[in-house]
């Protein structure tokens, strides 16, 4: 099993990527990518469960292929690369953590793509921190995630 | 497996419960529930695990019937929608971070109350953040927590 | 399983030692012992897997033989307490959040480090808060941890 964490702030005049969803209307987050946090989070995640690097390594800043490429995209290329790494994803679970966007209406929507992508089942969840820290202060948005594999 | 993160300020006038527990004379957390972010982050990671929504969902600010609930019966109830849902729980393990309470000297009786809530066995941990961050400046509490469910 | 995180904060004239390896010029961290923000990270997650309690309980600051301890010294020893209890470690996986050091110069050596002292695999990743909270600010290192054990 494994674990990840990713942040990216909002940044306005961006289009809004996460959860392997496009958010019309709603700021965007600022990265190399598309700044989709909670995917970023399960790539590393997988990553770190079947000890092949992480999101960084793999998918490097310094890599023209993978800028601007979207979460869906980087976490589709992970899971691949886990199984043919012999391992089978059991499953992911990713909790969002901001103020925005409201993922509850859009959470069995964000659940289908995201583990279209995987390949297996992902878990989504979303809480806010009342007000505290990075993400309560609205300067962006937060992502945990587990994933569990099975080497075959 | 799964994952989930709560977090709720230190609101004045208010008792604190955390970890299952009543703490007289601490400061108590904000929440429309009781603020028990050990136990709500619990619950996501349950909930995350099984792919059943999340706290917002099953038990959101709208539902009066949650209102003022206590984290224990929330926890509670999340074990039984997650057996409900055809799955057997493993473990749980959370990590408390805060500066305030010091869980030391009650960490065996959080775990009692927690297991009993989840009819699993529940393992608590602390930690402080060295004065860094939201917990360090003793704005809130933070918990983190993963669970292990197991399709039967 | 269970979960650990760890913050310490930066502190001007200490070595630094992370994920189980020296950083000869980084400047170090605070800490009763040596700072090892993912070695500790570490800890908390095979405990709390284990229901051994944590690592203030274990190796609380109180204790004079730990001050100053190295992190995969801690590690050895909560490795050797786990398997004591009755459980076999499945692998740890650590991430480490902060600005500095970069970790992926020294990934493949820390994670054997690492592994060494669990004598069990642990997966590295690492990343940023692309300058926000607490280790985006530069004030620390953070690291969370997951752990897989069995009992036997």
């Amino acid at each position: 099993m494994g674990v990840g964490v990713d942040v990216h702030p909002f940044a306005s005049g961006r289009e809004l990527h996460l959860a392997g969803l496009h958010w019309p209307g709603e700021t965007g987050l600022a990265g190399h990518s598309d700044g989709d946090a909670a995917a970023h989070a399960a790539c590393d995640a997988l990553l770190s469960a079947s000890g092949l690097g992480d999101l960084g390594a793999l998918f490097g800043t310094a890599d023209p292929r993978w800028a601007g490429a979207s979460g869906v995209a980087l976490l589709t290329e992970t899971a691949r690369l886990v199984r043919q790494a012999g391992f089978e994803i059991g499953n992911v679970a990713i909790q969002v953590i901001g103020n925005r966007p409201r993922l509850a209406a859009r959470r069995t929507e964000a659940e289908k793509a995201l583990s279209a992508a995987v390949a297996a089942p992902v878990g989504l969840t979303a809480t806010t921190t009342d007000g505290l820290g990075l993400t309560g202060r609205g300067e962006g948005v937060a992502a945990v995630a587990t994933a569990l594999v099975v080497a075959v």
